[in-house]
């Protein structure tokens, strides 16, 4: 892959913007769709996102605004695509351009709520893309720490380890250190799973577990995690590696995560619905819990998942968190 | 092991208070050593520890407080140690009654500085206490949660599974789950290094690294940790379960670890000395890391340890902790 290909980013939210922000550093023009009219308005009179990372300046000059998806599709090379999962089929349906020859770079956190598919998967299926060109970026990386230029780490997986050096090499900064991986599948779906676990540990602080269940939540999170992904896609991975273990550590303990945010008001007695309305957002694990529980129950040999489990009770068969995590605690170790 | 036998704790510091506590759930008598005079008459007058966990009420008819390390030592079948280790040596020269015979178990979470030995090779080498009558009880456990009887999960080491299961019964509650395990040895030397990953978690904060910095640092010291306990003792574990994986997490993640206190003061500036006198102790993890150096210099094949090398350099070679992480961050992945 060339360098002088040319990279957009498709999305407008905070991880967005990280991302807008990590490829100004080595290219001359980054592409950047997004819907809202005004947040490009803003973004070109003000010089930074209204809404998200806002502390962020960028140089408008390097930035090609537009609320055209197909617009930028057609002038990229690499189009990355952070929105949030529950969008993409709607933003994808303005897609009318050809991306066939296009390398698709997902930064999406989750799994495509209408198709139940991965989102590399969603793009090899639905737009024949092949799966060497088809990335995935993976944390542990919260986009505010981007914001203030505090050292972080990607690993970005590609089934083709050039074209991930070379997207690896683009994201790289002072504050940015990468790596690269194969393991397209494993990576999507610990990106997926780790929400899950933030819910857990959410649920389990708003029901008043401590921090010794924490660590033994998280413990038993990282087994299941590695239960799940060798079940999908069986190949050697460490699961200790940053893309997997440091991106759940970063999600399951930070009181910032949106997920877990949203697991705390459930164990505080909030519904699922009045939760999703206070917060204003639905969290992606949200939509990650039906999908792992659906696709398990596929398996004709279900895997072990007693926290999986655990959240898809309480979210979606309205059962009580509290008896839930109790007869949880009885199955961690 | 019959479930007739006679336990005592020996300490009065936070973990061994919270020890007893647990024995007082389940047996009628518990022995309990202290050094200081002050310590035993205030329990038996105020029934708390003056000075650690002093919301826990006793029942002081339950124990059988001595000052007089030898009375408790002959009276006791199951000897559980709780001292941190810097003072073990002088303690245990006090030892001049045989125990040969008794069960020892290490609740001491570090290494010896005398002899460098864990403390189950120490009562092994120095009193002839054969592998099958030393047992290790290891977290994730704030003795604080305890004291407030939230959820935690012990793991009880022992050679001799009928023994660990016997002590890990006699631990067990409405908030204390048990599991029991062969791995004696990892399980010490992993309740020894995690504290030197919460040094190391410490100064990381102390030099204003983030949450995704932390928790690359995590991922990779839990690597680091299985590499050095396979070296030393190689053996099937699963290094993600809540003795190893599960400890660093609550040591490493908790802003009331010592030994993340510690690291967090000398990534502000403070030199070692002045950092140990203002918090009036030295954390365990100071002896841990220059044991777990020494006892990689006399591998023939050294083993890749960059989080340890780094603390040893910051806090024994007077190194500028700055520099020396970012030299580190440049190894880790």
């Amino acid at each position: 892959m060339s360098e002088s290909k040319k990279y957009a980013v498709f999305g407008a939210g905070s991880w967005a913007t990280a991302i807008v922000k990590m490829l100004c550093e080595n290219l001359d023009e980054v592409g950047w769709y997004m819907r809202s009219v005004y947040t490009k308005e803003h973004i070109l009179k003000e010089q930074h996102n209204p809404s998200y990372l806002s502390s962020v300046e960028f140089h408008t000059e390097q930035l090609k605004l537009s609320n055209d998806i197909n617009e930028i599709a057609e002038w990229a090379d690499v189009l990355i695509f952070a929105i949030p999962s529950a969008f993409m089929h709607s933003e994808l349906e303005k897609l009318t351009s050809d991306i066939n020859d296009k390398i698709i770079v997902s930064a999406v956190k989750g799994i495509i709520p209408e198709s139940g598919l991965l989102v590399g998967e969603h793009f090899h299926d639905i737009y024949n893309i092949p799966f060497e060109n088809i990335a995935v970026i993976a944390g542990p990386c919260h986009a505010e720490e981007v914001a203030l230029e505090r050292l972080s780490y990607l690993t970005i997986s590609c089934a083709d380890a050039d074209k991930a050096k070379a997207i690896a090499k683009n994201l790289s900064s002072d504050y940015i250190k990468t790596k690269i991986s194969d393991d397209i599948i494993g990576v999507e779906y610990a990106v997926m799973l780790k929400n899950i676990y933030a819910i857990a540990a959410g649920i389990a602080h708003g029901l008043g577990y401590g921090d010794n269940f924490q660590s033994v939540l998280m413990s038993n999170s990282i087994r299941e995690m590695k239960r799940f992904i060798k079940k999908m896609h069986k190949m050697k991975r460490n699961i200790n590696n940053s893309a997997y273990l440091g991106d759940l550590l970063v999600t399951g303990y930070s009181v910032f995560s949106r997920n877990r945010m949203f697991g705390n008001m459930i164990g505080k007695g909030y519904t699922v619905k009045s939760a999703q309305m206070e917060m204003n957002m639905v969290a992606e694990g949200y939509y990650a819990t039906k999908s792992a529980f659906e696709l398990n129950k596929k398996n004709k040999k279900k895997t072990r998942l007693p926290i999986i489990n655990a959240v898809y009770e309480v979210l979606y068969e309205n059962k009580n968190p509290k008896k839930v995590f109790q007869k949880l605690t009885e199955k961690l170790d």
